[in-house]
């Protein structure tokens, strides 16, 4: 009898790992669950469609329904998973028409994702708030400005809240981002760092304004108003970018242990505490690979790695996934902006004593004509001297640099490695001292 | 009394040399001495004012006479270094009005770089075979070009050939690339990528010759024409980028050793064979990272690293070069290229087993508009898995990821801890799986 996977939740991490069971096993019954209409498109794409660099939504649908045919997987959209039995094996479904279903496995999937949030705030119930995670969320927004909306509040300055706002701006609407905490992506930069990015988005008329709760929702039925930080500010649209949270429910419901971060908890394998059961994505909790400690990203690089690694055991192979560091870059307006490893802050939290070392450089030779700024800060143990962090904002070339750092972290490079690494140069393309390799002197500069 | 630092040689090496030791003793005596009348510029940009990107010449100069001044730098510029004697402590010098002078030292920094070669060819000492290695070439060139040149044959198919072949096609010359070995690039690329570059320069209207050596400069005192496989070649400008050979006759008439490659014997230090005598940049033999055997690159990156150490070490100091990987990248027209560690014809040299793995990709979400193509090989030592090289081109995004895998080399990454490592995703700026990821996935592929 062919091995029956089934996968709950059908994007990033739930279709990778439908692909990675498929190439394992050739003959397994696989079948994907998810209620939304559409299945595998990127999320990231949203802000930019929105922004109108990408033409349509459904452009960013990376796997059309012929995937799922060619591969052989079956997939139930509109359909919504109400419970997992671990014991019997089951998974219970009902589709739009109201059709329930028993569905049996094998091994099972869980890639649920995560939902934008909305804090208690009063007010929270009224029509008009509008997240943005889905298809249809993106949709939503769009169709609002197409409707002649000229003013936005962004709530939550993290990366959603600001490629949104660059979004809406660039498409002509006055925008505002409100955020509680003291800077912008609190999650991804230092404060340094992210007042930089701040300026930048200032000066593009972008209105910040920071250390400012959202406290209530004003409006009738429909949302005209926040107060923020006791401040009335009025608009015609308001996204919800506070965060997003884990959907663990049906996990939890299941008896499936969830961990210290209130995500499923995984091992290597991404095994639940439950056999058979595996959980990947924004609703799975991982190892990071600096503090050892559990961690959720909530990526798209970590959903599809994660995918392919439960897909590969669940179809009865071996793979390892071998853990975060939280690899990220996003570009707002001409500014790259990336983050690997532990932030100055973050290390802090996690009781690391650190010396930093932060450069600004060009992108070219200096006599080349194009040269872009960049700026580097990097992140080191002061005991051990390894690198643990990099944070890159610049004209070009920021991802790659993320990437050579995240490489020089996971194979525990020091500083002084760093400080002597080989690196590449041209006149067009870079610095005959790469910038990053001048990060690490100024950080030894620190320790001598 | 103070320490007497003597460097002969006044460009990446030699400069860089002068300030690291400047910034290890405030109060040694420095002298640089150049042949040349202009120092502290940048070779590699050469082929970009020639192109005309970089507007002037005189753009290329990093260290201006300010510099020398502010870092109390002594620069005998028009100087021709003519005798080192090890046992006086003394290098002989003559001026370009005569003056000869005996110049003492505690420390002597040998930086005489290394000049263009032409193959003992027929006719070689006629007029008009014109070199890019100087300043003064590239003017020479760009005069050519300005009183009314309208073809070019240049000779040698390496990184200076191509990147002057296309700068003359810019300009509007017919150019012809004449190299004797059976494919372009043959340093730096295995012949599978350079043939897909040599594809791209012949579609731009660089007509490329291979397997073709120089038998014979044509013409009466000058010039007119080549014979090349047996074939008769006429242009207006003769470009030599046959490559280049170290300068040591300096060094070895001073009974300084030279190692296997001809190049100077270093050690780590980057001190020679001889007490207080160093030796750096493209004259210089260091250790290669990978196969641990003498190699000299040739590269700007190279030189600015080893003059920096010996600097150190000149000045009192401890500095020690780890070696090189020939980390190198180029711009042809919009296509990038790059290299890092061994291509699979230097580890075959080098008698090392290799698997490799090829893929071509995009260098956005392939949904987003622009993305554009790159191409991704990797080499891996088949056992024991490590990565030893790698060649990417593409339209952008080239240079870093060269870095991120020359960390990958320096730091042992294995193929599988690539196929796993964390590395950042953002629509705009590449795919959700890293190309390099997929490549390392390939080679993973062929292990099984």
């Amino acid at each position: 009898m062919p091995k029956r996977i089934v996968i709950i939740g059908a994007h990033a991490a739930g279709v990778d790992a439908a692909s990675a069971a498929r190439k394992t096993d050739r003959t397994a019954e696989i079948t994907l669950i998810t209620e939304e209409k559409n299945a595998g498109y990127s999320r990231c794409g949203l802000p930019f469609v929105i922004g109108g660099q990408i033409p349509n939504f459904t452009d960013l649908i990376v796997f059309p329904p012929s995937y799922y045919q060619i591969m052989k997987l079956n997939l139930k959209a509109e359909t919504k998973a109400t419970k997992i039995d671990t014991g019997k094996k089951t998974v219970e479904t009902i589709d739009k028409t109201g059709k329930k279903e028993e569905i049996p496995y094998d091994s099972l999937i869980i890639a649920t994702g995560a939902s934008a949030f909305t804090p208690p705030i009063k007010g929270k119930e009224k029509q008009g708030i509008l997240p943005l995670r889905t298809l249809e969320d993106g949709q939503r927004i769009d169709q609002a400005v197409k409707k002649g909306a000229k003013t936005a509040v962004i709530m939550g300055a993290g990366l959603i809240g600001l490629e949104t706002a660059v979004a809406l701006q660039e498409r002509g609407l006055k925008v505002t981002v409100v955020e509680m905490l003291p800077q912008i992506l609190p999650a991804m930069l230092d404060a340094d760092f992210a007042k930089i990015v701040q300026e930048m988005l200032e000066q593009k008329g972008i209105e910040i304004l920071l250390g400012k709760p959202v406290e209530e929702f004003l409006g009738t039925d429909k949302v005209t108003g926040i107060v923020a930080g006791g401040e009335q500010i009025n608009a015609d649209l308001f996204i919800s970018a506070f965060g997003v949270r884990a959907n663990t429910q049906l996990a939890a419901e299941a008896g499936i242990a969830l961990g210290e971060t209130k995500a499923i908890k995984t091992n290597a394998r991404m095994e639940t505490s439950i056999k058979d059961v595996y959980a990947v994505g924004d609703c799975a909790e991982s190892t990071h690979i600096v503090t050892q400690k559990p961690a959720v990203p909530q990526l798209g690089t970590v959903a599809v790695r994660q995918g392919k690694v439960a897909g590969i055991n669940a179809a009865g192979g071996y793979s390892l996934f071998t853990g975060v560091l939280g690899s990220a870059v996003t570009q707002l307006y001409d500014m790259q902006v990336g983050v690997t490893g532990l932030t100055e802050a973050a290390a802090q939290r996690a009781r690391i004593e650190t010396v930093t070392g932060t450069i600004a450089s060009k992108t070219k030779a200096d006599y080349y004509p194009g040269a872009l700024p960049i700026k580097v800060k990097l992140v080191v143990e002061r005991e051990s001297q390894r690198v643990i962090g990099a944070q890159i904002m610049g004209g070009e070339e920021v991802t790659q640099r993320i990437n050579a750092i995240s490489f020089a972290i996971q194979k525990q490079m020091t500083v002084r490695e760093l400080a002597k690494a080989d690196t590449a140069y041209a006149p067009p393309l870079c610095e005959t001292w790469e910038p990053i390799v001048l990060a690490a002197e100024m950080v030894l500069m620190k320790l001598r």
